[in-house]
């Protein structure tokens, strides 16, 4: 059902130079040489890095990697482009930029549709395969191996085969070792994609595919591709890019690896999938798509009734492959639509035994019931894990607020004062100032413990998230607050809900104090 | 390069039973009413509205749309199984709620891979070919129109075509018009979609598809579907959906129709699909995502440099469309070359002249110090027409506010005092009590000015939104704000920011009056 793994396939990122160019994504010097390790740690066979010359950073990245980047399975590779029109190779700047880059590997971006070197390059035909031949000798004459990046590619092949294919030979002709037909503006589907380089295999020794997102078919592109013959598919990490993004190269490997068959990384790689795609969602200081094929947070969770009951029989039922295999794990999702199964699925995950029906019957009774309150416990596993201890008996008895009450003025800060018991001692008033009524809440509540749990002095209050739950009603309608809170490498979600937005609030930051001091105990 | 259009073709949504699978969405029967009014809007052939029965909602919300809900293009279907293991059709419950639902279609899901049948349901294989006949029979005698999921039936196909196939014969022999291949799991690629309909297709009188996104692949392996001859596809608006989600439906329409040349819906209503997707969005309660194909804010976002040059010459050349084609615009992301444009194109759209250059890099440069503050004018454009008053010397004067403080306890209302004056009066002190500080707030302003302007009373607040800026910091964060106002059927947006959430909605609140006053007033 699938071809067999061509010789010598590339897997080529280009996370660094063609991500980079995605709104939102800043890469200093530094975040690239971070990059650059994990990608050679996972097994990419190259790592465009950017292109030197063009602008300072990427030109300061390629210098430090020449002194300090080791890869041990990765090329490291040079962007640039075609000489420009009228200059030589050796005097256009930016190829002797290209040049003392300092890597064996160069790719260059080549024109490939008559409008594109008629109206925005401004030149004629025969002038612009002059320049890719040209710059290409030029390179390979240095002792480089040169890709050459066919831009335009498909939208030019529909418009001039003859012209486009011109290019391929012009690269293949001074040496190119991979021409890479690159669908740039992202306006293919897959049976385009195949037509096309079915037609182009037979005029050059290696093709490479690059494609964007723009009709959702980035991955399928590249598969399309492949199954018409290329051997080398380039990608960025969770498919940062330009517009709608390049093919996500997380996806396609796991793609190619998993259902192809195709061994492109080891199987230990394969497991660092997840963290992968959540390390470089971080050194690029992008939100993590929880919908994300294969690493995504929603990826292996599930939330129908029907399928929780099916998963108990067995998980292959219900999953496309078992999730351990690219690190990610399965996750039951609480929520109105849970039958007992989820909720006893979930109980176990937790820790707790609910097997028995009639308990659990109750607890997915309540869950409906707080569910239709405003209550989500999809995220707030630690909300969840505490109502489940109140249900059956084993509330923890950490603290008691008797009161609380907070203030904000046009100062800007805000004050709180919180009457708070631990145990049999007597109620104490505590207060606390911050950016925020909540802020403060939590400041007074803290200042309230630590005499009994110095601990929470430490626990961090990492996310803070607001969302009202009926339109219409504007600074009056229910509201849902989740809290993340982090100690020591771990991290727990709560849940708060109210009509009014600090009360939620104050329910969610009493859950995540409550929380966390059963998990310093060893009880969660 | 593209087939026909097959006749009787059909675009089925099925974003409010399936897409309401996905963590995160809980929809109310008034919120499907509202979902199923914009797909009917749009085009769509049918509306899968829920499983009647099976949840009250879902009930509910069939009960509503027999009585109120008026559909001028499409059909509403309702969701049910094959009836269960030992009991005839008109006796499973299920049935008969399906049957009561008051829809003329029904769509049924049938298990269709072995494993499934013998472990999943513990039935025998004749069972089950059992049940999808009679019920199917049994809806066609009370004079529905069937169709028939067909689940894991890729799985089930590969694992034993025969069984599979037994089971399309069955649905269609017992009178279902369309049997609808579903890749539950998710994990097929295209070439697998394509090799399996083409076999399956002289089995029944007409093939649908239904994909997850597991592998990147959804809507590709829609079109796979498509290419090898299906004539009914289901999808969901924005691709929600459980776990990775559903086909994207705004992607496979805007595909089919753009792409493939298809007129599913009219060039007015494909104008509409980033506003579908963008009301969907705020129904569900989801964040957008930038990235979507078609309809995301991204998607023909460009920074300058490269391709900014070339999109001054055409932009057709850097563009798989015409953004308005599908309702979205091009955008240029701000940089120092085109701030100023973006600030006087946006002024012009507001009725202010800004064809001054200094002045109009004056504007580029203040909202430039406010992005880095963390304010966003994108949606905000009441705001930013304040401050284009205020920089340009035509600040509104309608009331000024001296001091303000806003207090909550555990009684869970909250009270605010807010010290305000119009014109030359006195300045007097309001107060304000509502469902926390900010409503307090707003309440307490409005109490302020209405004597001087009654129709402030009449101004509502429609929605409220937090978001924190940095991550890593919690509830000491800096907070952006979002109000959104009605009043008279006209609705503006403003912005607030601050390390205090209630001084930023404070913000915010203040803009939103001020602005309305200048609506009221026929200035904006």
């Amino acid at each position: 059902m699938f071809p067999t793994l061509p010789e010598d396939f590339h897997v080529f990122d280009t996370t660094l130079r063609d991500g980079s160019q995605q709104e939102g994504i800043h890469l200093t010097p530094h975040d690239k040489l971070r990059l650059a390790r994990l990608l050679d740690r996972f097994g990419v066979t190259h790592i465009e890095g950017g292109w030197p010359g063009a602008n300072p950073a990427d030109t300061a990245f390629f210098a430090e990697a020449a002194r300090s980047l080791e890869l041990r399975q990765s090329q490291l590779v040079a962007f640039g482009a075609t000489r420009r029109v009228g200059l030589t190779a050796q005097d256009d700047p930016l190829t002797q930029a290209l040049a003392e880059a300092g890597t064996e590997f160069c790719c260059i971006v080549a024109k490939s549709h008559v409008r594109h070197v008629l109206d925005a390059l401004k030149t004629t035909l025969a002038e612009n395969l002059a320049m890719v031949s040209q710059t290409v000798e030029h390179l390979r004459g240095l002792g480089k191996r040169v890709f050459v990046d066919c831009e335009h590619f498909f939208d030019g092949y529909l418009a001039d085969p003859g012209y486009a294919l011109a290019v391929i030979e012009a690269a293949s002709g001074a040496g190119a070792e991979v021409a890479v037909l690159c669908d740039t503006n992202g306006g293919m589907v897959p049976r385009q994609i195949a037509q096309v380089v079915e037609q182009v295999l037979p005029h050059a020794p290696k093709l490479g595919i690059h494609c964007h997102n723009d009709t959702g078919c980035a991955v399928a592109n590249t598969l399309s591709g492949v199954d018409a013959g290329v051997s080398h598919v380039q990608g960025t990490v969770n498919g940062y890019g330009e517009r709608t993004g390049n093919a996500d190269l997380t996806t396609v490997v796991a793609n190619l690896q998993l259902k192809y068959g195709w061994d492109l990384v080891t199987p230990e790689a394969l497991r660092d999938l997840t963290h992968l795609s959540q390390a470089v969602a971080e050194i690029t200081g992008q939100h993590s798509f929880a919908r994300q094929p294969y690493v995504g947070a929603s990826s292996f969770a599930h939330k129908a009734g029907l399928h929780a009951s099916a998963i108990k029989v067995d998980a292959d039922l219900y999953q496309q492959i078992d999730p351990e295999l690219v690190g990610n794990g399965m996750r039951m999702l609480i929520s109105d639509m849970s039958g007992r199964a989820n909720v006893q699925i979930k109980a176990e995950q937790l820790g707790h035994d609910l097997s028995d029906p009639e308990l659990a019957g109750r607890v997915a009774e309540e869950v409906k019931r707080r569910a239709a309150a405003g209550y989500s416990y999809e995220a707030a596993d630690a909300s969840f894990d505490l109502l489940l201890r109140a249900l059956t008996g084993q509330a923890p008895d950490h603290f008691q607020v008797a009161t609380w009450r907070a203030e904000t003025d046009q100062n800007e800060s805000s004050q709180a004062v919180v009457r708070v018991s631990c145990g049999a001692e007597k109620a104490r008033l505590c207060v606390g100032e911050g950016n925020g009524p909540v802020n403060a809440l939590d400041q007074a509540l803290r200042r309230g413990l630590t005499p009994h749990y110095p601990v929470v002095a430490e626990f961090e209050l990492i996310d803070y998230r607001v969302r009202l739950l009926d339109d219409g009603h504007g600074t009056d309608a229910i509201t849902r607050v989740l809290i993340d809170t982090e100690h020591a490498g771990r991290s727990w979600t709560t849940v708060g809900v109210g009509e009014n937005i600090i009360e939620a609030s104050w329910e969610a930051l009493v859950d995540a104090i409550d929380y966390g001091l059963l998990v310093v105990e060893g009880k969660a």
